[in-house]
């Protein structure tokens, strides 16, 4: 069997492999950061943890969500101690007696944290936020300098991620200089909580392991054609009746409220989609006119099926208004996702009183029109909302005029690259998901499809690619639910999160066809940067799974200790 | 993103979809049974299981086995319970006031345990052994009756399937007769614990799934390059040396005990696999002479680097008696797995020593015949244990000289049919795992695969045929750790459970090429056999979710309640 799978670890299809060594395929890393920081500058020198006296301080500003993020990562530094214990007295006789440290520097007490702006204005995270920081970690400083509160959420999971366990069961700290900010400011994790049902506590789990891989937009598909868990206050029907359970299936505006509050303290901002005209099966249980009649071609009588938002009526409007008006209250981000995606004309076109309108409107057998004709009402209506808004790309490929603020979510997995071109061609911003589908299973360890992918990676102009505001990892659920959410996501998400945020990621350099190549890889020999993702994935996989996150092993045999 | 997924929920990719109906995709059936019986009668009327009274009652012989199932099921009964509970009194009441119930014929206060033969010789789950049963549950009789007690679990197992949650908050049973017993007696799941560590938890979770899926061999692939976890009594260095930790990684004499006896009551046999001569690297760290060191073909010296094991060393068969004199205590089974896969010869190519010894035993460039030396000589220790044996395809394929009563594994996923038509047609016997490998991974609901797989799907003699003795769904863990290992097995080897037990599975009539199928599929109105499989399946996953098996979705969207 293992000839296949080992070959199968380096994501190609040969069968010839060779002579290996025991233990983990990949060797983890110890202390090294993900996504990788775009300055850093690192050395052999370091300090060991104060087991008895680590601590924060703030030298600064100083806001409740740094108090917050404190306790959490004290939580998580003092957690790793646990198992690398030694009375600092006995420390100390270790390392002064013999003369065999000399790059021990000293004990680490505290690091500073030090904002250097203001909290105010900063209650909530927002696309372009500030997240930039600096870490200094040297014998005259230890530090954490940012202008921003977000800057200071990031720069505290980096150095939490700095503090590796010694085998002389110490926690040490390398002297380093950090500085860094992402690439992208749109980093995020759509997940798909209508075809099936995700507990809160696993929402919270995943806002968790966001933060640990710094993404920062969590992309809540919370409803669909299959079931409406949204309970809604001024249409407490929709859920009542489109959820798979009216009670058990369903998130209360208090959980709503819990996990918009979990995430805005970690620096996430919880960004609703509520997918129309298409995908509303589900709202149109409770919502009785809401949905188009589908008629027999042969009888001209309604089915009984029902089809996309009928887009001819008052009423839907009406609707509309009304249900986005609660939409941006309970949501407080400024972007709501208005979906768009996959239309089916089917219905549409079987339905008289649609035709009829169509005709009376110009539209006649022209029903990318009508659609059209939905989207720019429910944009207008938004707008009017002051918020922003997100549609799937259909809504640009199927000739929506739409206004050029519009941000246009690129997802078909053809050419993405090309319509990519197009959309920004047009002056339009981007989030490309396209080639970070998680759902798209591989055998073996899969992360390397969607580490390949870089946003920037098109035909462009400069002025073009800077509409590119980042990407989302995408896990729709039609074959996840609460048990293996999480290990599908992390750490293949990881990947996606180190591409949108470094701009340096390390090269790939395996070529598919050069046996040589994969050979020293299998061997070990291959000292490149590939193997230092993989090195560093190992690292990081390890780390989530200590802080209670129930990652999969990324790439091949290991373990985690 | 809809429409992509539907289809793909249908195992085809096909972008054309329909239009459709919310809730869950397969709607789940009530009170079926996994894997499905040999033969089942059934109609509508029905008995209510008794909330206050409900016990089994052993009518005949009696063992500890049997008690302590009891105990297993009435918690599990119980535990179902407890969400559809209504006191006796209002049941009586609802059932006898309203005459609206014609179908129901009384309370269930007991199962009668019926067990015609005796508990001795049955100390041990073994091959063949009868796993028959029968299930009447009627006016006259609620009974059920097998002459060993390894039908009598099965039957419990079924027995608690047939129990249901009605609407009306009751826990129903159905009049119906039931006559059952395996097509193939060898139903195993391989589960690999070298490649990552799995827990002893993480096994027990494993054992009682297969019991709720009747699948009766736990083939421990305990063993293999990466680490060596097995606490030997005799060579407790192995572990030391060779686990990936010497005591966090190890499963311990005491732990294997329990895992033995836990399957054991439960009427699964324990079946250990020490792959040799391949497979071996992590048994070189203790045991420093056993491996073949590999030779630089330039400078023929030493690269430091270590193949299969050295077959030329007497020592090395010294070794070999003591270690599987100690494997065959430690494992009662009758079974032992000898592997013998993926032997790579280039090290043995490379060894100077090796070469002389097969030029000195007329094996001149006959690596097959050196490996085949090496089988013989293991066979021939395993066989004067007392002990039968099995063993990876290779070692047929190989032209080994083989034993007639030599059991073959049939895993590589090429031509296996016309392999297992060679292999039946020497007499040979064959168990069949190369289309049920679940760490090959599809996008969506992949199942189907491993049930359009029938172990006796290959052209030969009805005599040769009778040589399959089962198989076994296979789970290697190179990306498998405790977080994803029961969710990627379950519902996955619930479909080779049942192609390994049932006679009649329904047939699967999904044309790939005829959308209309698809379509109707899609539409919910097809109402044949294939759509009975996913339903069943459904439920079964969801009664799986109940016992606290962390099962994924089988095929699509949906919910369990």
């Amino acid at each position: 069997m293992l000839k296949v799978f080992i070959c199968l670890l380096l994501f190609i299809n040969i069968v010839q492999c060779y002579i290996m060594e025991p233990g983990a395929l990949i060797k983890a890393t110890k202390g090294e950061i993900w996504p990788i920081p775009k300055n850093q500058t690192k050395n052999n020198k370091y300090l060991i943890l104060n087991p008895n006296l680590f601590s924060f301080k703030v030298v600064n500003y100083d806001c409740s969500i740094i108090q917050q993020a404190i306790t959490r990562y004290w939580l998580i530094i003092n957690q790793q101690a646990l198992g690398n214990f030694k009375p600092i007295q006995k420390l100390q006789n270790d390392l002064y007696k013999k003369e065999k440290h000399p790059n021990f520097e000293g004990f680490l007490d505290a690091l500073n944290v030090n904002l250097t702006g203001s909290c105010k204005g900063d209650e909530l995270p927002y696309f372009n936020m500030d997240e930039s920081y600096e870490i200094e970690i040297s014998k005259q400083r230890v530090e954490l300098k940012s202008p921003s509160i977000w800057g200071i959420l990031r720069g505290m999971e980096s150095f939490s991620q700095l503090i590796y366990a010694s085998e002389d069961l110490t926690l040490k700290v390398n002297f380093t200089t950090i500085s860094d900010r992402p690439k992208y400011s749109h980093r995020g994790l759509l997940l798909d909580t209508s075809r099936h049902f995700i507990s809160v506590k696993k929402i919270l789990e995943t806002l968790d392991a966001m933060a640990y891989n710094k993404l920062n937009v969590f992309h809540w598909h919370i409803v669909d054609d299959q079931s409406f868990p949204y309970k809604s206050v001024k249409f407490p029907k929709m859920s009542d009746k489109g959820a798979y359970h009216p009670v058990l299936r369903v998130y209360q505006q208090d959980d709503i409220k819990n996990i918009i509050e979990y995430a805005r303290i970690r620096g996430i901002r919880v960004m609703a989609e509520f997918d129309t005209p298409g995908h509303t099966r589900s709202w149109g249980e409770a919502i009785t006119d809401l949905l188009t009649p589908c008629y027999d071609k042969t009888s001209s009588k309604p089915t009984g099926q029902f089809g996309p938002i009928d887009p001819t009526k008052n009423s839907t409007y009406a609707f509309l208004k009304t249900f986005f008006g609660e939409v941006v209250k309970v949501f407080p981000d400024k972007y709501v996702h208005l979906g768009g995606d996959e239309v089916g004309f089917e219905c549409w076109e079987s339905n008289p009183i649609i035709k009829e309108f169509m005709k009376a409107n110009n539209l006649t057998d022209n029903y990318a029109g009508l659609e059209s004709f939905y989207i720019q009402k429910l944009v207008k209506i938004v707008q009017n909302l002051k918020s922003n808004f997100i549609v799937w790309e259909e809504v640009f490929t199927n000739g929506v005029k739409l206004p050029p603020e519009t941000i246009v979510h690129v997802w078909i997995d053809g050419d993405y690259k090309g319509l990519m071109s197009n959309i920004t061609a047009e002056g339009k911003k981007i989030i490309l998901s396209a080639c970070y589908y998680l759902d798209h299973l591989e055998t073996g360890g899969d992360w390397l499809s969607y580490y390949r992918c870089d946003p920037s990676n098109f035909t462009a102009t400069d002025n073009q690619k800077s509409l590119v505001m980042g990407g989302e990892a995408a896990m729709w659920s039609e074959v996840v639910n609460d048990y293996n959410v999480i290990s599908r996501v992390w750490p293949r998400a990881s990947a996606v999160a180190e591409k949108l945020w470094s701009v340096h990621s390390p090269n790939l350099n395996i070529d598919d066809t050069d046996n040589n190549v994969i050979n020293l890889y299998i061997k070990g020999k291959l000292t490149s940067d590939t193997i230092m993702v993989a090195k560093r994935l190992e690292e990081h996989t390890c780390r989530m799974n200590k802080r209670g996150i129930g990652a999969q092993p990324p790439t091949g045999p290991g373990v985690c200790l």
